[in-house]
This record gives C-alpha cells, sequence and structure tokens, in this order.
C-alpha cells in the first residue's frame, strides 16, 4: 500500500487543480448514490457497537443528514484554494539567480482515527486536494461504514481519472498494521492521529514517522483586573460550555486576584450545571463550589467541569499556563491593550487569543474551509492544519549558466 | 541542562533584536580578546589527532585566520534580519475577528556535530539570533576547541545581559549523552547533525525528537539535448569539481542520448582529474573511462568520482532521479524552457537548478546570511535552514468578545 500510495503522490503532484476538484466532486456524487449503501453498513456497524458508550454510538452513527454533510463537506473541500504551486517567496541575488520557493505536496499522508466515519471521506479529501496520496486506518468499530464511505469516494477519484491508491483504507482490523504504518519511514511521510487521548499518546510513543497531532488541550481563559464583566462571563460560559468534548474548550479559568468580582461568573457556570473547582479563597463565594485540588490544573476534563484559580495579574496567569498549558489554546479576557499584547506573546500557545473564546481553536472558524487536525507540536505545522499544512516546499533557481567558481 | 535551556528559551524568545545582536557582538570581541587561548587548546587538540587523516585534522584546525572568520561570522549573523515577531499573515474573518500569524522561536535546539569547532560559533550564534536555546554536542577530538570557542561565546552573551544557558556545551565525552539528547522529549524541540553519513543515520535512526537534516547528497546534473555545449561543460565541471567534499557536488551525470557530442564534457572532467564511470554506450569515447556499476548509481562520492549515464531526455532523467536521487538538489541545463520547466516540477528534490550549478546549495549563496545545514526532509523546512528554519509560528486572534455561540 506504501509503494501504491508513493506511485500515487507522484501522479497527484502533478495534477492540476481542476482535476482534483473534479475527483471530489465526483466523489460527492458517489456519496450521495451510494447514501443507501453507506448507512446500510453503518446501521450494522451500529449493530455490532450496541455495548458502546452513547457518547462514542453518537460518533459512529451515520444518518440521511450526516451523509449529505459528508458530500457537501467533498464539494467545499473542492472549491477551496489550492495551496500547490503557490510561489511563498522570490528573490534575485547579485549574481543574476533567481530563487523561488513554491508549495509542493507533502507526498503520503497516513491518517490513523476512530469512530467518526466522515473523517474517511473528509481526511480524503483534504489530502488529495493538496496533491497528497493518504493511507486511512479507522477504527474497527466504525469498519464497515468506512469501506462503503472509502468505495464512494474511490469511484469517484476514479471516474474522474485520478488513481485509485490516491485514497487507500487498511481493510484489516489487525493492529499491528497501526504499528507498520507508525515506522513506514520512506513510505509514509507524516502521521495525522485522530481520536482520543490513549490513541494519541501511542501514535506519538510510538511513531518514527513524523507526527502531527495534540495529546492536550488543556485551555485557560484569563480574566484579567481591567476585564469588562459582561464579556467575560459570556466568554468563560462559551469558551467552556458551547461544546465539552471537543478540544478547544476551556479547562481552567485563571481569575486576576485584583479583578472586583468574580462570583457573577463561578454563579453563571454552575447555573448552567457545570461542576466548579474553585481555590480555597473563592470557596465561600457559592456553596455549590467544590475545592480543586492539585491535580485538577493538570487535567483536561472533557466535561462539565472546570477548574479556577486565582492569579497575580498577567504575569501570574502566564505563569501559571507556562506550567500547566498543553500549548494548544489561551485566551485572556481584558480591556487593557497592554496587558493582552503581554498575555499574546508571553504564552507558548499555538492559538492565543484576546477578548475571544478558546471555542473559536477551529479550522473552519479561521477560514481554513476545514482542519485536518490541531497540532501542537513545533515543528511544520501548528495550530489548525488544513491544506497549507499538508504541503510542504521546494526551492527553483533559475541561472544561465552560473557557476559558483 | 534541558531544563536550563528551557528557561533560557523562555526568556530569549521576549528579548528584543537588538539585545541578541548586542550578544553576537560581544561574543565576538570576546572570540577576538581570547584568540591565544582558543588556538592553545586546539593546538592540544591537534597534538591528540595526530593519528587522524589529513582531511579530518584539516577541519579541526583553527588558524589566526580562522579564529577571525568566526568571530566574523558572529557579526555578520548579528546583522541579519529577525525572524522573530515577523507576521507571515493577516485576515479578518466575517464575525469581526483578526486573525494574525506570527513567527516565533522553535525553543531548543540540540545540534550533534563532529570536526570544526567553528560550528560551535556557528550554530550557536544562528539559533540565539532566531530566539532559540540550544545545546551543543561536538566530537570529542575537538573538545578543548570546543570548549575555548563556547567559553569566549557565552563570556559576550553574559556581558550583553542574556542568559548563560543560552548556548550549553555538552562537555563530557559520554556518548551515552547523545543518546539522551535524541530522546530528550519535551526539553529539545530538534535536533540538527552536522557531520558524516554515520552520525546522520544513528541520529535519524535514533532520535525521538525531530530531526532535520539530510543524510545523502546524490546531485544530479542532466544535460539535455537542448543545452548550450559551452554552458553545459562549465556547470559539470563546477557541479562535480569545485569542491568534491561539500554535499552540494554533483555524483552523477545524466546525459540525453539525444545530446550531439558528449565527449567536450567527458574529457574536461578527465583532464581535470575526475575519475568518470560511464554506461557501456560511452565507454568507446575515450580511454581513460571506466564503465559504471548498478551501485554507482546510488553511491554519493564526496571525492574525484562521477558516474554517467544516458538517458531518454527529460523524462528519462526525472525517471533515474526519482529512483536513486536523495531529495537533495538537482540540475537541469537546457536552453529549451519548457524542458526546464518540466524538469523543476517533475524533480522532487529540495532544491532544483535550471543552467546553474548544484554547488549553489548553500544558504549563504540563497542570500540567507548563513545556514545550520541542509534538510531533505519534508515536513518543516526544507533545502538550507537559516533563521526561518529555526521559527515556528503561532496564531494571535483578536476580538471584542466574540464567542462562538
Amino acid at each position: 500500500m506504501g509503494a501504491a500510495a508513493r506511485g500515487a503522490a507522484a501522479e497527484l503532484a502533478q495534477t492540476p487543480t481542476a482535476a482534483k476538484a473534479a475527483g471530489l466532486r465526483h466523489a460527492a456524487a458517489a456519496i450521495r448514490a451510494n447514501a443507501e449503501t453507506i448507512l446500510a453498513a453503518n446501521a450494522l456497524d451500529m449493530t455490532a457497537a450496541a455495548a458502546l458508550s452513547s457518547a462514542l454510538r453518537d460518533r459512529l452513527l451515520l444518518t440521511p443528514a450526516r451523509v449529505e454533510a459528508m458530500a457537501a463537506g467533498l464539494e467545499a473541500i473542492a472549491g477551496l484554494r489550492d495551496p500547490v504551486g503557490q510561489r511563498i517567496d522570490s528573490w534575485t541575488t547579485p549574481n543574476g539567480l533567481r530563487f523561488e520557493r513554491v508549495r509542493v505536496p507533502l507526498g503520503v499522508v497516513g491518517i490513523i482515527y476512530e469512530s467518526r466515519p466522515n473523517v474517511t471521506a473528509d481526511a480524503g479529501a483534504l489530502c488529495l486536494m493538496a496533491g497528497n496520496a493518504c493511507i486511512l486506518r479507522g477504527g474497527s468499530e466504525a469498519a464497515r461504514s468506512n469501506a462503503a464511505v472509502h468505495a464512494a469516494l474511490v469511484a469517484g477519484i476514479v471516474a474522474a481519472g485520478l488513481p485509485a491508491a490516491a485514497v487507500q483504507l487498511v481493510a484489516s482490523p489487525d493492529r499491528a498494521l497501526v504499528g507498520a504504518m507508525l515506522v513506514a519511514h520512506g513510505l509514509i511521510d507524516v502521521i495525522i492521529p485522530r481520536g482520543g487521548k490513549g490513541l494519541v499518546a501511542r501514535v506519538q510513543a510510538d511513531a518514527r514517522v513524523p507526527v502531527l497531532a495534540h495529546l492536550d488541550g488543556i485551555n485557560h481563559v484569563y480574566v484579567d483586573a481591567a476585564a469588562d464583566p459582561v464579556k467575560a462571563r459570556a466568554l468563560v460560559l462559551d469558551a467552556k460550555l458551547r461544546r465539552t468534548g471537543v478540544c478547544g474548550a476551556a479547562e481552567t479559568l485563571l481569575i486576576d486576584r485584583a479583578y472586583a468580582d468574580p462570583a457573577p461568573i463561578l454563579t453563571a457556570l454552575l447555573d448552567a450545571g457545570c461542576e466548579v473547582r474553585v481555590d480555597a479563597a473563592l470557596l465561600r463565594l457559592d456553596p455549590r463550589l467544590r475545592a480543586a485540588t492539585a491535580a485538577d490544573w493538570d487535567t483536561e476534563y472533557l466535561d462539565s467541569v472546570i477548574s479556577v484559580a486565582l492569579v497575580d495579574g498577567v504575569g501570574g496567569a502566564t505563569a501559571h499556563i507556562a506550567r500547566h498549558g498543553s500549548h494548544h489554546t489561551d485566551a485572556v479576557v481584558t480591556e487593557d491593550a497592554t496587558v493582552a499584547a503581554r498575555f499574546l506573546a508571553e504564552v507558548d500557545s499555538a492559538i492565543v487569543l484576546h477578548n475571544a473564546s478558546t471555542q473559536f481553536a477551529d479550522g473552519g472558524e479561521f477560514g481554513f474551509g476545514g482542519e485536518i487536525g490541531i497540532a501542537t507540536g513545533r515543528l511544520h505545522a501548528r495550530g489548525p492544519v488544513a491544506l497549507e499544512g499538508l504541503t510542504t516546499y521546494k526551492y527553483l533557481v533559475h541561472g544561465s549558466g552560473q557557476v559558483r567558481g
């Protein structure tokens, strides 16, 4: 599969935008035409998954609306600006050499994911549009759904004259194949895990191929003394509770010791059904508050739970985040531009926000037309990874016979 | 050392350009002031290295001129444009959020190198100017020289008020420490090996930290049927022989079967003392030619030896390079713009040149003011890696109370 992917990648790297977009539009049509087959396959997966949690079953479930959303998603990706061939820089040196730095595809992308069958379509489409071949390995619980979605995708791609090996699916449930992908140096250029912390941790620990991923999203909202109380309350509620299971959800609220009145924020969280674990000094504000323990500052709840610490100004906030953060997404709420600038400069996270909710940590919200994941590593792409993050570059040097001499 | 580097990195990330430049200028002054100490330390290393090859001894040797070049190199790096804080992109989404993507330092860079004591100064200075802390591990043969250079560097850095841990040198010759660096996840953000193939291969095999490097430089010059014969001869001679030991040297010459007269190029190589190993069909052109074997196409000689194959046009050339190349640097010689464009598009190397010598594969020649190495991997930086390659980015999001809702 690696060798086939490598061959497809070489072909896709030279494929014009219109042909890639046509492949995705054909794939969308094939998904719509095969909706019943896909839903029937999903029904079998759902029956076999009866023992799983309702959250997992919801992720696995396909409905006619979700299948249509998958097809529409492919069409949306087909309409995105193609990064391949973009000129990033160009300059001429005194000897007359003209340099260009242009984007080229990464090559072969391995995606290892769980549950959601829509990843098969989304991830495959983003890789293809950026000129990459991909090898997909979904969870065994979604095997039938993924196979049906993949079959439609490939039918569309082939109908547009693109290589079938552009998007390959590992059909066997053998877990050793995941291990093989992680060490497929020379065949797979980068691995992107999509799923729970257990999956990401295993991939990060075992991969010898570069990985783009995030392990934790221990995201902070810092409410400064100079925060607008109305904005602060609204931002904290949204950052924590809009969706608690997403990686951009806030997990810790840091409140400036000089902030006038923390009570309305805490009360609003409690009233919304959130468990609130606070510093001892805050406990007296509401009998429903619980005492935080040391472990709370390092916990990603992904649930209706938040930890709340008092800190000494923006310096206290950035120190707390440096110690406990996960370099994902952190926000400051303040009307003081100097405080905001300091927070944005000092917090070493992929995404730092001023007076905006951490739940904007999403490629779609960034205007990228989707994302294949969010990366918190330091090399290559950081934050939401979309088409551009799925490319690399090369240097073109145009001469007229120059020797170095 | 890793923890100290992490602390220094946090400080350097917030250090303004002028302060970093001042640190490097102070370091240059300290190297000049301590030139005799550095030369004395080097003399001890040279005595101990009596049994090494003359090539290795030349790399190890410091002279007053080389020490001065080291100091001047630091001053040159101090004058480069600081990438930190550069805004790569900015845009506003319909909800009024303003996004910025700005360059920030990578963090902590580990450099593992051999022989040349000037790498201690060069690599340390490039890392510092890009706002990174670094941990340097030189070869044991250069231990005294490296320690003396490092002491001067740190004296200058500290005199400018920057943290001493900005540039740390692993003093112990214990090879296990290299292993520790390679797995120092969370303490070292990227490893850059500088040295022979054995060193790079070990680092690539054992590292669990991301690596920027190249293993081979099996670089090709393709002489097309439409090449200008005068340019072709000059470019091939320069690409192969200007310096044979550098990674940008050409190792294989591909000649279009339709090229009118290959003899002058081969004769010129032979006359210059180069061993020329050719396809059977070329052997008759000169009694000094030798027959190439299959292994020649995959060999990086780094010496006055070149392999020469006949290929069927540009398609034959790109197929040969896809099979035998190392994604480093490849050049086409042709007056046909269509052939040149096809070669530049299809050859999947970090650097592709048209009518220019492969020996331009060098950060200085690119106008980068130096380089910390050349990378042939696909993630993060490719080709010559200099200040910009030693940075990553983060997203700043400016709102006015936006919630995702």
